[in-house]
């Protein structure tokens, strides 16, 4: 097995990402900082292109290809933001890209991923395994395979967020990041690690897929089934196999937050903050919310990781946030 | 009569703000490039302090208050953005302040206003006059009364965010703002003929409530009925006794946009940009849109004045964008 990716990798994922990804902005909030007794810093992957970090691993990983790699083309399995990443990096970079995605993804997800110039091969996800559609075209027709999370290259661009964020801000005392695979939470671990050793790290994930949580306290991978939650970006069913030592490594602990609890936040963010976040993109925020009266005096960022939600779902969130 | 403000208020105003407002985040969205074949910078005074640029020009017009005119107070009417600016500025500065607002404004907005600290004066805006209410008040009270815009201090306040925006992105070519009352578009309009001085500059209204472009084309203040438009921020009756000349002098057209388009815009910075943005904040943005073919190659700005939407009220426009 390859070493564990390191800081140096980040370091490097930023300078490959610069000038094509956004170096996203830190927004605050003077009521959140009432709430809180703290300051807390909001690093807007919302605001990224293509509306959530996963564009700075995609990226990275793609402007890493060799010649004959880029040539061939990659293919990535996703019905979500790793798909549009990989679509869009593959255009800037002049990669054939092939998506797979189930037959029952939404329209939207389907039509954004054609638009970034992707071919989208779809599959049945009730009778077909998507991996195995996945590493079949790879092996045909010479493609590389992105997987979405569990990918030294693909952490460590996901990383360059929580690196600007500590480099704008200076050293932060604690830091809160949706988990789903582990490839924010690791990423954005190593870069902590290294410029604010002395910052607590935390992973959120949805109550009803806490399989990262069980696995941290058990010392070994746990796998679920797939979780029913509104945080449509942590469905994940188990770590991977460089996220989880990473994780276990780096990582102060992993906690969770209601879909009762991601509807709150979405809807501050949006009357408040002015802020589209998805839900998923709450997870951080809501957990620290939880823990506020620990945070008191402190440091604190949030990680909102992206703003991809349907229109109409938005809308009746919101109404529910009441 | 004074002289009219100049640039020099405008840099004034921006030193005195310095640490109180936020320096807003200006954003980009390659697909608004690509549709328009221009580069278009997006001044985000959504997220500015209590969602709108109103803070910039209130605050400066508290912090020239002489020890005298601090200790008695300030009073203001508004049943908008106008109102929390005054309200929030004064409890920064330690002022007392009253705000007179209609008793039929939205529960909301009262409750923000006294949130901030504020004093509230209910009056029926159907038998009774919030300008002589605020007046007697004044006279009374030795308050000084602060109106929405047409007031040196508060256009030069108004005008420090094309300031930010053209020191942050460089000289633009066109500049797009709304147009209520004047304070945004002139004090924006100090700022570009100082910092830009080959930028045309559009301020925006809604088609109906067009008494600014009216009073342009006339040479003279044209007074009309409260329109009826979403833009709750526009729905002014007339141009200011200084803020008609200075747009005279340095405004190159006033345009229109219509609800529906606003309703669009707003659809589209939400799903696209993930701002949430008021309706009124869009119209800069509605009618560079329509403008787009002559805007060819050029560089772009587009001022997004606001994001104070009631969140019931924004779900449901969002679902009628579609």
């Amino acid at each position: 097995m390859n070493p564990l990716p390191t800081y140096a990798d980040v370091v490097a994922a930023s300078e490959r990402i610069q000038g094509h990804a956004h170096k996203t902005p830190v927004l605050t909030s003077r009521t959140v900082d009432e709430q809180f007794g703290a300051q807390v810093f909001f690093k807007c992957e919302n605001l990224q292109r293509m509306g959530a970090f996963k564009f700075r691993g995609g990226f990275n990983a793609l402007a890493k290809f060799t010649p004959e790699q880029r040539r061939l083309g990659v293919v990535a399995f996703s019905s979500g933001n790793h798909a549009q990443a990989i679509a869009l990096s593959a255009r800037i970079l002049g990669i054939p890209a092939t998506i797979v995605m189930p037959k029952d993804a939404p329209a939207a997800k389907v039509a954004a991923t054609k638009g970034y110039g992707g071919t989208v091969v779809l599959y049945d996800r009730y009778t077909e395994d998507r991996e195995q559609i996945g590493r079949e075209l790879a092996d045909k027709h010479g493609l590389t395979l992105i997987p979405p999370y569990d990918h030294a290259d693909v952490l460590a661009g996901q990383g360059t967020a929580a690196k600007e964020l500590v480099e704008e801000v200076g050293p932060l005392d604690a830091f809160f990041a949706p988990l789903g695979g582990g490839g924010l939470l690791s990423g954005s671990a190593l870069a902590l690690r290294a410029l604010a050793p002395d910052c607590s790290i935390y992973g959120v994930e949805p109550e009803a897929g806490n399989d990262g949580q069980q696995s941290f306290r058990k010392g070994a991978i746990v796998n679920i089934e797939v979780p029913k939650t509104i945080a449509d970006g942590a469905q994940t069913q188990h770590l991977g196999a460089i996220t989880f030592p990473l994780i276990q490594r780096d990582v102060t602990d992993i906690l969770t937050a209601s879909d009762a609890e991601l509807v709150d936040c979405m809807g501050f963010l949006a009357s408040r903050m002015k802020l589209v976040v998805e839900p998923t993109g709450c997870l951080g925020f809501a957990a620290a919310r939880r823990m506020k009266g620990e945070l008191k005096g402190r440091k604190v960022g949030v990680l909102l990781s992206g703003g991809n939600v349907d229109m109409a779902r938005f809308a009746s969130l919101l109404a529910a946030a009441g």
